[in-house]
C-alpha cells in the first residue's frame, strides 16, 4: 500500500478499511489541510457497528472523522483568511448560506447541510483534506494539535450552554458523566456557575467527575425520577434552573423534569432513543423550557478560547493516541468503551522505521 | 333560603350547592366586590364531575369561580388604585410577594400562590367577594361585563402567546378550536401573525374558527402526526415556527413536533394527560423549544387593553347567559359541552318577581 | 443617444446624469434583472446635494438607487431559488458571508457590506442589473411593482421595531412623520401596539399621520423635550414604552428620553447631526435602552408578507410616479419636498412615441 | 451621650452628626437588626459635601449609610425567613410590590421605591435598624460582615452585568478603575469573560486593577475616544462587545461608544455629569445598545454566593475600617479619595473603657 492519502472508510456495516484516496485541490474559497490529530466520536462507533446512527444510514463507501485539527498546506482561489502553515480546527459542516437559517445566524439548522462523516460527505480520517476556509478556525498558541481536535465536542457543549442560557449563579444538573457530559460541566464552570451536580451510573465514571469538578455526583441506577430529583435538589440545597441532559437515557428526560426549577430549562443533548416519555403537566405548571441541541452554529471560536485561556482544561479526558495506521485499532478500542477521548494522528510518519515501534499509546506523541 | 352572599359551593363529587355564606370585611390592601359576571371554566366542570382536577383533589367544600368581573363596593385600609364604583377583572391568584419568583417577574411560579377555586381557597361565584386591590383590574370603558369576565381565559392566552414569543409575521400552527385555542387564534392575530392553522376533530368547531378568522382549518380525526404536520405545511406553504398544543389529546405532543419549524417553538397549553411522548430526536435535531405555560403573569391588563381597542373581540364566543340562582343548570350546560363560554351573572336581581321569568339564557341580560 | 442600458449616474456633487452603460452578465449565484420601480431616499438627494452622506464621500461615478423592484430575465450559474419571470424585490446591499457578524445573523453589520449606490457599488437606477439571487426576494401576487419597490424603507422599519423590540399592547411613540416615520407607524399597528403617538414640526404631515392611523399627534415646533414629554404621557395616559426616534433633529434624542417609560427602549432611526446630546442621568436612573438600528437583516421577506397580507397598506405614500428618462426631474420633486415617495419606473418603453406625451405623474402606469 | 441607638445623621449640607435615635420595632412582614458593617459610598460623601445627590436634595435630617450588614435582633409578625441570629445583607431599599414594575421583575424602577439614605428615609448608619425582612438577605458560612456590606456594590456590578449580557467569551473594556469598575471587572471575571481592558486617568488605580486581575489597562489622560479606542482594540485584538462606563466623565461615553464592537452594548454604570455627548452616527450605524443600569433587581443572592464560593474575593478593596463612634474621620478618610473601600462597624463595643484606645483602623476588627 503506498501511502499518497491513507484514509479510513467505513464500506459497509462493520467493514472498516484503509484505504488511499486521491488527493483533492481546494476550490474557490477553500483550503487543503493537512490532517493532523482527530478524535472518535460515539457517533462514528455507531455507525460503523450499526450502519446507521440518528436516523442516517450508510448508502455507500464514507470516510470518517468530524472532531479534527489540521494544518494548512495549500490556500484555494478567493482565500484570506488563512495563510499556509496555519494551524486550524475543522469546524465539520457546511452550511448552503443561502436559506433563512444561514441568514439568520442558525446555519446549524441549514437543510442543505453537509456534514463530514456523514451519508454523502466524506469524513476527514485521512492525511490530506479540503475544506471551506471560514470554517477552518485558527488554533491559538498553547492549544495543541489534541485539544485542537477536541474544539468539535468543546463546540457542541458551548452550543448546549448556550441553548440552555447557562450563565453566572445558575445551578445546574447533568444527567450523564460521559466525555459531553463532562465536557459540559467544565464549560459551565466557565461560565460562572454556582453548583453542579452531575449523575450516572457508572461509579468509575462518577468519580472522575468529581475529581473533574463536579460539586455533587449522584448514583442514580435504581432509582426513580422523582427519588433522583429529590437528591438533587437535597445535594445542591435548590433545584437547578438548568439541566442538560447529556445521557440519552429514556428515564432522564423524566428526571430532568421533575429536578428542574419552575421557570428553568431542560436542554436535550444526549439522543439514544428517538421518543422519550415527557411529563407534560410537570412541564407546564411549572413554566419548565424543554430545549434541543444540534451541533454548534459560532461556538468554535468561543471553544477554542476557553482552551487558549486554561478556562476549560480539556487535558484531561484525552486518554488514548493512535495513529492513522492503527485506526481500526483504535475503533475496537473506542467499541469496547475505554478511556474518554480517544485521538488518531493523521501526519505521516517521517521516519516510519522509527515509529514502527511506538505503538504503545502511552508512548505516543504529546497531544 | 335569604340571599345575604349566595354562592355556589361544591361540598364533594358531583355535589354543587347554592348556599348562604357570609359577607367579608375587606383587609389592608382589599377591596370588597360585587360580583357581575362570572365564567365556567373546563376545570370548574372537571372538578365538580371528578372531584380533582390537574392533580388536585377536593379536600372540603370550595366555593366555585375564577373567571369573573365586580364592581368595587367598599376599600380596605391602604388601597389607592380603586375607588368604589370602579369595575373591576379580576386576576384570581395572589402570590406571596416575597419569593424570587414573585420578584423576578414570574408570581405565576410563585409556591405559596393561593388560586381562587382551587382546593383551600373559596373562588368567586358569590355576590360579594374579598380580593387584593392590585388583583383588581379596571376595565375600560366600552368592555362590558361579561367581555370583562373573558379576561381571566384571554390572559391565559396572553400568557401562552408570550411564551411563544408569537410576533409580527410568524405562522402559527394551533392544535385545538376549544375556547383556549379560539381566543389564542384571535390574540395571534393581534400580534399580526401571517397565518393561523388550527386542527380539531369536531367540524362544527372548525367551522366556527373558520368563522373567527383561521386561514386554514384541518380536521386531524384519524390522522398521523407525520400526516398532519405534512398537511400543516401544504395549508401554510412553510412549517409554521410557533404551535400552541391546546388540545391536550396525547398524540398532539408528537404533531406539534413533527409540525413545527426547526428552531421553532410548541408551547404546552391544554393538560389532558399528565405525560405524553416526546419524539426528542426531532426535537434535538432542529433545535426546538418546547415551553410550559401556567396562568398568566402581568397578561390582565394587555388582555383588557386588546378588548378596548377592537383588536381582539370576544363577543362571538360569549354563547351562553345564566344568573346566579341558575349556576347548577350553567354547569350542567357546560358539562354538556354545550356553547363555547357559557356566562353566570352574579349581581342580585333588582326585582326579584320580574326576573323569575327571565329564566331563557336567550333572554338574559346584554353581556 | 442609445437605449442600451440607460443609466442615473451621479459624477460628482450636484452633477447628476443620464447614461448609457453596458449590460453585464450574471455570475455564479447571480440573476440579471430587469428593473422595474425604483424609489428615491433621502440619502439619495443627500448624495446628489452634498456630495457625501452618512460619512460617506462620493469617489467617483456613481450609479444610484437602492429601493428597487424588478424582474429576473436571465439566471447565473448555481441558481436554484429564481426562475426567469420571477418578480423581485432587490435587498440591495450584499454581506462577505463569511465573517462573524455574517455567520451570526446580523450581516447588516458586515464590514465588508457592498451597499448599491454607495461609493464603489452602483445602484439600480438603471435598466438592466446583476445582483446576487438570494438578495432578490420573490413578490407575492397581488403585490404591485411600485409596493415591491416600497418593500426596502418598510424593511428599515420590520428592523427598527424588531431592534425596539416592539409588540402586542405597546404604546409607541415616533418623533419624525416622514416616510420612515410613517412606515414605521404603520408597521407598529401590524405589530398589534396599543397606542401611537407620532410627532413633527409640519402640520400637513400630522394631518397626513392621522390619516394614516396615529392615535394621536403633537406638533413639537418651539417646545422643550420635557414638555413634550410630558404632553406625550398625557395623550396615550402613560409614557410609551418605545420610542422611535426617526427625525435625527437633535433635541429629539432628549425627548425621546425623556418621553419614554421606564426600563423602555429608544431606537435611533433618524440620521441628523453625527452627535447629539444625551440625557444619561435620565437613562442610567431609569434604565433605558438607546438602540441604533442600521438598514435590515432578515427583513424583506416580512415587509413583503406585509403588504401582501394587506397588514400594511403602503399605497398612500406612493405620491409620484416618473419614467427613468425623467429621473432627474424626479430628484428635483425629491428635492423640494414635495410628495412622501417618489418611484420611477425603469422599463424600457415599449412604444416610445406613446410614452413621450405621458409626462404627467398623474397619467403614470398603476403602482 | 447615652448609646441607646447612636445614629450618624446628615443635618444639613456638610454638617454630619452622630447622634441617639430611638430604637424602633419591627412590624408586620419586618425585622430588627443590630447593624454590623456599613460601608461608606460616593453617594454619601457626595450629599454630605453637596447637599444632594442625582437630582435629590436633602429636605430634612437624614441618617445615612445604605451598604449595610447585621444580625437579626427581633423578628416582626409575619415573618417566617429568617430567624433571630441570622447574619443578613441587607438591600437598601423597598419597592411598593404593586405596580407593573414590581409585578414585571423590575422592582428597581419602582416609582415609589423608598431607598435608604434618599431624602426622605433614613439610612442604617446606626446601632439598631428595621428593615423588610424579604430584602435581608442571609449571609452565608465564610462570607464575613465586612464582605457581606460589600454585597451593596457587588450587587450594583451583577445588575450593571446583567444589563451589558456580559457572558463567556466576551472582550469587556471598563471605564473607570474606581471601586465600582473594579467590582465589575471581578464580575466579568466570574462570568467567564475572554478578556477585560480598563481606563483610568490614574496611574495607582491601574496598576492596582492589573494586581487584580486586568488583562489591558490604559492610562486615557489626554487621548481622544477615537485614539483611546484604537488603543482598546489593539490591546485586546478586538473590539470589546461589551462597555461598562463606570467613570462618569463626559467624554468616556463617545469613548465607550468608539471603541465597542458592532451590535454590542454600552452600559451606563457612572453617573458624572447629567447630559453627555452621544455620537448617534456611530451608534446607529453599527447598531450598538446604550443601555441605563439602576441599582439592582434580584441582585443580593447573586453577589452573595458569588463571595460564598470564592469566585469573586473583595477583600482587597476593603482597605479601611472605623468605628460607628468615628464615623464623621471615616467619612473625611473617604472625602480626601483615601483607600477604596471605607468600612464602618457599627457594633455597640461590649466594653468601651478598652475600645476608647483602639482608634487606630490598623488595629480593627477583623473585616
Amino acid at each position: 500500500m503506498t501511502d499518497t492519502n491513507l484514509t479510513l472508510v467505513l464500506h459497509g456495516k462493520g467493514d472498516l478499511r484503509l484505504e488511499e484516496r486521491p488527493v483533492l485541490e481546494p476550490g474557490y474559497g477553500e483550503v487543503q489541510l493537512q490532517m493532523r490529530q482527530v478524535g472518535i466520536c460515539g457517533s462514528d462507533v455507531s455507525i460503523w457497528v450499526e450502519g446507521q446512527h440518528g436516523g442516517y444510514a450508510l448508502d455507500g463507501p464514507l470516510a470518517l472523522g468530524h472532531e479534527g485539527s489540521a494544518v494548512v498546506i495549500k490556500l484555494g482561489p478567493g482565500v484570506t483568511s488563512l495563510q499556509v502553515g496555519d494551524r486550524v480546527a475543522v469546524e465539520p459542516a457546511t452550511p448552503c448560506r443561502l436559506c433563512s437559517f444561514c441568514k439568520g445566524g442558525r446555519y446549524n439548522l441549514c437543510p442543505h447541510v453537509k456534514g463530514l462523516a456523514m451519508p454523502g460527505c466524506d469524513g476527514h480520517l485521512t492525511r490530506t483534506f479540503v475544506m471551506a476556509a471560514d470554517f477552518c478556525h485558527k488554533v491559538p498558541d498553547g492549544v495543541s494539535d489534541g485539544e485542537a481536535a477536541m474544539a468539535e465536542p468543546m463546540a457542541v457543549s458551548v452550543q448546549a450552554t448556550n441553548r440552555g442560557g447557562v450563565k453566572m449563579g445558575d445551578n445546574i444538573f447533568i444527567c450523564g458523566a460521559g466525555p459531553i457530559g463532562l465536557l459540559c460541566m467544565l464549560t459551565c464552570r466557565a461560565r460562572g456557575v454556582n453548583s453542579v451536580c452531575i449523575s450516572d451510573i457508572d461509579e468509575r465514571r462518577l468519580a472522575f467527575a468529581k475529581e473533574l469538578g463536579a460539586d455533587h455526583v449522584i448514583n442514580v441506577r435504581g432509582k426513580s425520577p422523582q427519588d433522583i430529583a429529590q437528591e438533587v435538589e437535597d445535594s445542591i440545597g435548590d433545584k437547578p434552573n438548568v439541566t442538560l441532559e447529556c445521557s440519552g437515557a429514556p428515564p432522564s428526560l423524566s428526571t430532568a423534569v421533575f429536578a428542574t426549577r419552575s421557570g428553568g430549562v431542560v436542554v436535550l443533548v444526549g439522543m439514544g432513543a428517538t421518543t422519550k416519555e415527557l411529563p407534560t403537566a410537570e412541564a407546564s405548571f411549572r413554566e419548565l423550557d424543554i430545549r434541543g441541541t444540534f451541533r454548534y452554529a459560532n461556538c468554535f471560536q468561543p471553544a477554542l478560547k476557553l482552551m487558549a485561556s486554561g478556562q476549560v482544561n480539556v487535558k484531561p479526558l484525552m486518554t488514548h493516541q493512535f495513529k492513522l495506521e492503527e485506526a481500526v485499532r483504535a475503533f475496537e478500542t473506542a467499541k469496547r468503551g475505554e478511556g474518554i477521548k480517544i485521538l488518531i494522528n493523521c501526519e505521516k510518519p517521517r521516519n516510519s522505521t522509527k515509529r514502527e515501534h511506538a505503538m504503545n499509546p502511552s508512548e505516543a506523541l504529546p497531544l
